[in-house]
């Protein structure tokens, strides 16, 4: 099995189910408890909201959030706010964000909301006059995704953040960080970021844990009401084995940074370049800058996506089109769409996403099994022209 | 180590384990991929959706919705409910609830919500005819406890779903079911009940993981919006780990039941019966009759409670005064003070809750200990003088 949808999830890290499972087995209390027994809980959560804060680069341990996962993280920060600030319903946002994210926004606009979806280039890349042109004092919320997960394209949300409070201080700004996480350095402490939500699933702890990064000077109501957990901001007796879990896999991430800018955008290149140069009808829809360095979006012209997955299912090799959110669907990738990704190419399009368990071998299989899958499946195509004339245009 | 808290939180079962682990180790794919390997954690999925249709004794499996705890279970049914009766403003619940109830219901009187709280007699039982007045075709909800928490003691539910509906067809009903599950059985399908909200950690599951049973003719707006995850109900990549064990959980509680309602409910009442008998300032704060087999909440006059817990502690006994998402707090139990319990006994009232891990030897040990502690606890008690009138009457 090779496995390259490290964007949809991973593996968790053997080192993180090591830190989990005391707390599935013998170390059970309720944190919340007063007696002697729930003190190991109680102190893994303090040593996983250290290492949490340390991964996001904030100041105090009092800004960190657990939460049951990514969507949550979201739904927490943007309800949250715009709760706390009733009197402005002008949004901002992309059209490239997650699904879980623009699902939201569009559930605002029937509360009354007015939502700016925001433009991307041809590469991806995000349209930053036209945001500067809709932020007004009466803009609510901005919410910019920190790394897209199909693409990979990374947004300076830091920049971002600037522009957005030197138009509108009070503009609460929440940055989607998932895809970002693990993958590039994440510090919100010198920057103007107000929150930033992050999925342990997609690092390396298991799904069903996330984390919301609130700069203190952000007010929030929260989503679960209820027990005092998380500071009164989320209801709940702590998961506490997931928690610890996210909080080793955060330490494990940051300190694999430096292997995941190196090698694994090495193998990302070679995955990328073997494809591009070995299958005719391929072409690059990530940009080749400002890009986490684990993921490429190929598009392969005139074949279809789903087709293109099942004979890479055969073998054994998972990767995926679009999000796994979104996936059953039939609808091309809305990403892909406001890139404006040649029809073409858009639904034959293919994310690989690597991590630090992707090996060389890995790569070198795709990149000989992808011609063969692309020569069966071009013959059947129905675009048989179009294909001739691209075949002999790449030549 | 004795641990009697198991209304705050249960040790996993080990097969619970044992259905997990895979999905925390090999078997990691993201449920809603296309590919062959997201075949096992998919049907995972569908087997503890139909365990925990059983469990609720629920019609069909979409009814059945997983979250990520009892508080986001209560935070969906109640917020969820409201959204799609915008018109109606009035909310019946009742003074015993759990505190993640409560301050949801509090959070709403904030948002021009009029919100009656139902007493309770001094055994715990709830003042039905006072809820019947106040149900209007203006009650947008109605929200009862199966069971408490603190007492044991169990509502009528179903007798009050019939009420509901009979005074108010439109009013929603919803059930807090954490403290009844896995302690006596559950049947929805032939009851007027629309929700019914629980959670895994009561049952020996992890902390961590929830589930809502939603009848179809209710409708509901999503607490976490996102992706199509939950028949868009509930956004985020299932927790296929802790679904898994929520579905076995609710499995093996249900095949307990014969056990917590003849073994389980011995030893609870051996140990009540022989701290009743053995320490003079002992009182009874549960009811004799209408509650869950493992739970009981004795009052230990003129002493302080936060003493009696610590020093149960020093001898490995886990016991709790009030809920654990209250502890810290020293406030006394709002769940009493509703019960009329004199305030001489408020302050010094221990729940202890058992499981099917308990053992008689523990119990043994507990009614052994027990004088001993309130002998030296009575000894330090400002309240000399009605302790010795205490002492008096009940030789």
């Amino acid at each position: 099995m090779i496995y390259l949808d490290n964007n949809a999830t991973t593996q968790v890290d053997k080192e993180v189910l090591k830190v989990m499972l005391p707390f599935l087995e013998e170390e059970y209390a309720n944190p919340s408890s007063m007696y002697d027994f729930a003190k190991k809980p109680s102190v893994a959560l303090k040593i996983a909201r250290e290492q949490v804060r340390d991964f996001y680069g904030a100041e105090d341990v009092k800004e960190v959030f657990f939460t049951s996962c990514g969507s949550e993280s979201a739904n927490m920060a943007i309800k949250g706010a715009l709760n706390c600030n009733k009197n402005k319903k002008h949004i901002i946002t992309t059209k490239v964000e997650h699904p879980c994210v623009l699902n939201t926004y569009k559930s605002f606009e029937n509360e009354g909301y007015k939502v700016d979806y925001i433009s991307v280039s041809s590469d991806g890349q995000l349209n930053i006059d036209e945001l500067k042109e809709k932020i007004t004092k009466n803009t609510a919320l901005v919410s910019v995704m920190w790394a897209n997960n199909e693409t990979g394209v990374i947004n300076p949300v830091e920049e971002i953040a600037e522009i957005v409070k030197s138009k509108s201080p009070e503009t609460v700004f929440f940055v989607d960080g998932v895809q970002a996480a693990g993958k590039i350095p994440m510090s919100v402490k010198d920057t103007q970021i107000d929150m930033v939500g992050i999925s342990g699933h997609k690092f390396h702890a298991p799904k069903g844990v996330g984390a919301l990064y609130v700069n203190k000077s952000c007010r929030l109501t929260p989503l679960i009401n209820g027990g005092h957990q998380e500071r009164g901001l989320r209801a709940g007796t702590e998961n506490v084995p997931y928690i610890a879990g996210i909080g080793k896999a955060a330490e494990l991430a940051k300190s694999a940074l430096p292997y995941e800018n190196s090698e694994i955008k090495r193998l990302r290149d070679k995955l990328e370049n073997g494809i591009l140069k070995n299958v005719f009808n391929a072409r690059l829809n990530s940009p080749l800058i400002n890009r986490v360095p684990n993921t490429t979006n190929i598009g392969f012209e005139y074949v279809e996506g789903e087709l293109i997955l099942l004979h890479l299912s055969d073998l054994g090799i998972c990767a995926s089109s679009g999000s796994a959110c979104t996936s059953g669907s039939l609808e091309p990738s809305h990403v892909l769409r406001a890139m404006g990704i040649p029809f073409t190419a858009l639904h034959g399009s293919i994310r690989f996403s690597l991590s630090r368990y992707t090996k060389e071998s890995d790569i070198d299989f795709v990149i000989e099994k992808m011609p063969s899958i692309m020569d069966k499946l071009t013959k059947i195509s129905p675009f048989q022209d179009e294909l001739m004339k691209l075949k002999n245009l790449r030549r």
